[in-house]
């Protein structure tokens, strides 16, 4: 099973990394960008078939491990075929 | 228009930070972790109402600029709720 997990930054918490992307975006003189802001991208391959119990295990990672949860929000999306 | 853009090492190439979170990973004492992959993920918010001008124009900044095509994939999802 693979778990996908989106952590990103809490609405309101100053994204640095994000308006250094934006400027650099400028550069290519495209549509109107109104804002970027940057998270990361986790997949854990787990050796776990029962969907529940993994996605317990998955949210004790992210609380624990690959989240800050004071100022990021993370998102998780279980995939049995992987 | 919002578009969520996931940049990930393609297969076979090392994923130090992976193999390093893994590690993390283990002391929690879980269900059998397979394997990490780390990856980017970037929100673009994007002032235009066409959303196939809107993916033609993201696709152009993740080639040129949110992604080294030599060792990323990239995937484009394109949210007109935004």
């Amino acid at each position: 099973m693979i778990a996908r997990i989106t952590v990103t930054l809490k609405p309101g918490v100053l994204d640095t990394q994000g308006r250094a992307v934006h400027d650099a975006l400028k550069t290519l003189d495209q549509a109107t960008i109104d804002g970027v802001r940057i998270g990361k991208y986790i997949e854990v391959k787990l050796d776990e078939t029962d969907i529940m119990k993994a996605r317990t295990a998955v949210k004790e990672m992210c609380d624990k491990i690959l989240a800050n949860p004071v100022i990021e929000d993370y998102s998780i999306e279980m995939d049995s075929e992987g």
